[in-house]
């Protein structure tokens, strides 16, 4: 999008309708709500399917015409004055087994709304507007995550995905005929001009500085790796010291080499050992084997492979020192991306006409949105989560926040859609 | 003890029936054998109903008279030419609940055969001769393991023992009754004159040595700790490093600090951190809680309490530092204990006449010995188990080691019982 000098839009500003937004959002809760609060929207499941269901029919609705695609990516467009590639938002409307309302959903209901207030307005645009639903980017019953935006990109062979396995043994391709979601427009024909993707921050940093708007300009390089550590099980009180090979010992030490890495590096390093499991597990017995997660993070692809090669030099010489073997699983990877100057512009002229603070900032979250900057000018838009609560039937955002989100999205849209 | 000065025993050695020894460590495995070969005698279960009928009617045979205390521990006493407090071995018949042949059952079982060798030799001794069963030092079923032998040497209230309920709810006190074994001798009135338990090393150290038997000096103090750590959950990849409250790099540092505390304090200071568990233990997701074990062992209580104290303030400093809330239980503490030297050196001029090598060492598990050490002067033998193996099926002491401890220990009963 760096073709794209200056905002180029009306002097009116459009407004959605909020209590629609907040209706919809409900209504998409609602299929599978648990006890506790929690939306399970698995992805290619009856819920997703009734899910699915519910927002084909608002886009037929908004007159729009509807394209699912070989992944089973759902597409609105709503038709422009010229015959060019549309320009895009969207996200996704699949959750995790206890999601809130808002990740993901709210992309796609903004979407829609903002479709409904050029309706409303009886605005044309130069360039078609679509809405995209995204396959499975939550990646909880099918692997990889963000699955759909992969395929549509190019990044992931479609057959790869068709062939995914759920644990309980179910094929993604099976599952998507079952839904009825098997479509037959081929994945990335619909070519995006630009795409911008609305979404809740699902961290603190928006709510704690007191509701500001975010422009994502990037998004952090994901390093996940699986460490698993062979010991000698051995009992706690008649093994000397320096007698012992203590898969446990070791696992703190790597978690310890992790924290020291990330303060050493500085400027935006994170990583985190969340997952640590020892075996026997025992008060009075040395761990036999421990197995661990390392999750590195950097918005700089160098560092990121920097920190990966430190980690892979330190479990070498721990494994020599300690007399235990270590092996490394990679369960994920992804490149840093850098969003668009020229959208991320057109988003914080139009917060600038809203009379609204914006801020430029990093998603420490994996969005479709990264997927679809590998082939289309993309940029986010993030809107604040109270106390940063994602994943969770807490999760919150408040509606004058999620209303003026929707704003933001509707006049960008229709600025990019003159370019 | 230490009023023996010098062994005073007959010229002529006593040697045990090494086939009946194994048919009967055989017959007690056999009552609750599992598929896996292991055996399950949970105390004051049914298998440990049959293993205790079985053991009585060995007494029985034998014409010892037989005796049973209120807390359920059963004592066949062999009269002496005077009427004095007997010399007591002994050990226990119940197991974890997958437990080998020899941990417990061999101490008793080789008792007996002592005994035998007595009657085949006609063999009077100046004091009686008792062997033990003690309740419940395993454990597993009712806390606190070494029950019987704890009641019996005054350092746990009788009422507390016999309330104590298991996690289905069983009471230990009505579980007695159910098996026959809520005896009337009030527990501690047969106050022995000195006590030896027999037992398998259940460490690597005599088996390493190439099989020599072992003189047990001294038993390691132990504390055990849970620790809490309360931090705050968060997202791996939006939390900056200076803004988290980590459970889980804390569970880490901890880790990593006791086992540098044991290193520095050398010295047979150990440290063992056996179990962590993190919530929400996810790859992305910063842990809000960990719940780490930490196991502090020493022969000196003394420095064990210096252990403590500095982990003590560790904790303290690291809630400071981290931001993080601590808090620890203790889980067990039992004092360092050091074994009569006259008896150990009745010990040891057994097996030098029997022209054994035999060597000082520390027991790292705890033994009824430890209990009974309060009230009597003790001392323990240890065989050798093959790879220090225990507490599992493939627990294994070769049948010459079992042969040759239970002949140490018929010599050093009949030594002991002319003091």
């Amino acid at each position: 999008m760096n073709r794209v000098d200056a905002p180029v839009g009306p002097a009116r500003l459009l407004h959605v309708d909020p209590a629609r937004l907040m209706q919809r959002l409900g209504a998409l809760g609602e299929i599978d709500r648990k006890a506790d609060g929690s939306c399970c929207r698995l992805a290619l499941t009856g819920a997703d399917r009734i899910g699915r269901d519910m927002v084909v029919g608002w886009m037929r609705d908004a007159g729009l015409s509807v394209q699912v695609d070989q992944i089973g990516n759902i597409f609105g467009v709503r038709q422009g004055r010229e015959d060019l590639e549309p320009v895009m938002t969207g996200s996704h409307i699949d959750t995790v087994a206890t999601g809130g309302l808002y990740d993901g959903a709210y992309g796609v209901v903004a979407g829609l709304e903002a479709i409904a207030a050029l309706d409303r307005a009886h605005r044309s645009t130069r360039r078609p507007i679509a809405v995209a639903v995204f396959t499975n980017e939550e990646g909880v019953r099918f692997q990889p995550d963000m699955m759909g935006s992969l395929v549509f990109s190019g990044q992931l062979p479609l057959a790869e995905a068709l062939a995914a396995q759920a644990a309980d043994g179910a094929v993604l391709g099976e599952e998507l005929v079952q839904i009825g979601y098997a479509g037959v427009v081929p994945c990335g024909q619909l070519r995006p001009h630009a795409f911008v993707e609305l979404h809740i921050e699902q961290g603190p940093v928006l709510d704690r500085e007191g509701g500001v708007l975010g422009a994502v300009e990037d998004l952090q390089g994901i390093s996940w790796q699986e460490v698993t550590v062979v010991g000698v099980a051995n009992h706690a009180g008649t093994t000397p010291m320096n007698m012992r090979m203590d898969a446990g010992y070791c696992a703190a030490e790597i978690a310890v080499f992790v924290r020291a890495l990330a303060e050493r590096m500085a400027d935006g390093q994170v990583a985190t050992v969340g997952s640590i499991r020892l075996s026997p597990n025992l008060v009075n017995v040395i761990a036999r084997e421990a197995v661990l997660s390392i999750d590195l993070r950097n918005t700089d692809d160098t560092r990121l492979a920097a920190a990966e090669a430190a980690l892979a030099r330190h479990l070498g010489e721990l494994a020599a020192a300690q007399g235990v073997r270590v092996s490394v699983r990679q369960l994920a990877r992804s490149a840093a991306v850098r969003f668009d100057p020229g959208v991320l512009a057109v988003i914080e002229g139009v917060a600038r006409d809203l009379a609204r603070p914006i801020r430029r900032m990093t998603s420490g979250a994996g969005h479709d949105a990264q997927m679809i900057s590998a082939v289309s000018p993309t940029a986010m838009i993030f809107v604040p989560s109270v106390g940063g609560v994602s994943h969770n039937p807490r999760e919150y955002t408040h509606p004058e926040h999620l209303e003026l989100g929707a704003n933001v999205l509707v006049n960008t849209l229709i600025r990019l859609s003159e370019t």
